[in-house]
């Protein structure tokens, strides 16, 4: 029996991992799942993944593939890779993929959804997946900034590139707030990201809606190449949702 | 400087907690509560509680009080206290109370949501605050045998008495499960409720919404005294939202 090349789908509650890629002396969501794969005996040096989430985000669609010697259905595999993942990992399905599928380089875009919540005391209920900020916010500021963002741009001021080619042209196809009560979503989808776009974008967003910085900010940090925030908005509001492919 | 009867609203991830009543040897919201006032020069014996959540069990809406000589303002206090808590417990609210009040006794009604969500995977996003169940459940069954639930009745086959007393007797104002998706919820509110009640209840009407049980299980159940299920939906998908009085 030859090994085949599956995709799958993986969701993690990311609060105890060092973030996706294998790292000496941590614990890493590669890393778990690559001993998960070893109990059904996967013999291969490294998954591939979609993207390499930080320490503390989210997943409830990163997609990683392996190729992997195995005799049974589909769903017997995620039931199989279920069983030995913890608790805070799981795999939602399992589908063979094409020869030449890269859960990378064959995406042709990812969405992110960023979690706010607003009020002033602390919420042990929901802090673990939001960012807690005290002040209020704007909706419409920050749609209006956020609509900036929609296009192919250099977001070289947004993040930094994740290959050695150095681009950090990207292209935006969505990028809308909603609110429910005290909570605020942001939904972002883009060709790709940059390293920590996502989660500066965020901060600059909530910083203009709070009225701190001009509607005009994103454009002008897409123009000039710099923008007046340098810090992130933290982890744990951070959800990768979706990663799709032709 | 007099102390004074403070009442305070408390939300709580039950994850880590032993519970709320203090315990030797296991971490609990009271101990962890009575701390963070020592902290502030409180010197009482006890804190007095709404209930007394099972070990798993989260709360929105605990409703504590003590007496506590405090020079600054209430919310200064809610500030304080915030402060020295651990990062799952919050205050939301302080406010002075009547001398003759009792978080206990005073109240006039409790209202608590378990929350389901129904998927053959595991999700970990969710399951912290969930019960994941497989099989498929028909919401209008699980609503048809909650409506039986309403009234004053002796409810001694769903749960044990809180008392010496053996009181069983308890009033049940709304029992209504809501779907939104994947996720269902169950709202019940009651003047009180008997020891394991509310999860002893909802296993019973989850396994109704299957099919297992005929709809008539939980009149039958109040006419005869006896269930023909003995277990107890899982801790964490349960929150006690809502301590309401006069």
């Amino acid at each position: 029996m030859d090994p085949v090349l599956y995709k799958s789908i993986l969701s993690y509650n990311g609060t105890e991992f060092a973030g996706f890629q294998r790292q000496a002396n941590a614990r890493t969501v590669q890393a778990e799942f690559e001993q998960a794969l070893r109990q059904l005996g996967w013999q291969g040096q490294s998954i591939h993944a979609a993207g390499r989430t930080d320490a503390g985000v989210h997943a409830r669609g990163q997609v990683v593939s392996f190729r992997l010697a195995w005799d049974h259905s589909e769903n017997d595999l995620v039931k199989a890779l279920n069983y030995y993942l913890p608790q805070d990992m799981a795999v939602s399905s399992v589908e063979v993929a094409d020869a030449d599928f890269h859960p990378r380089y064959s995406a042709i875009w990812r969405r992110y959804r960023y979690h706010v919540i607003c009020q002033p005391v602390r919420d042990p209920l929901r802090e673990m997946f939001a960012w807690r900020v005290w002040q209020g916010m704007d909706l419409e500021r920050m749609n209006l900034a956020a609509q900036d963002l929609i296009g192919s741009h250099d977001f070289k001021a947004f993040g930094a590139p994740t290959s050695d080619s150095g681009v950090t042209v990207r292209e935006v196809f969505a990028a809308e707030w909603q609110q429910e009560g005290d909570e605020y979503r942001f939904d972002i989808t883009a060709n790709a990201f940059l390293y920590h776009m996502v989660r500066r974008t965020t901060l600059m967003l909530v910083e203009i809606g709070q009225g701190k910085f001009p509607v005009t900010t994103i454009a002008e940090g897409i123009r000039t190449g710099q923008l007046p925030l340098n810090g992130l908005a933290p982890a744990q509001g951070l959800v990768l949702e979706e990663v799709s492919y032709n």
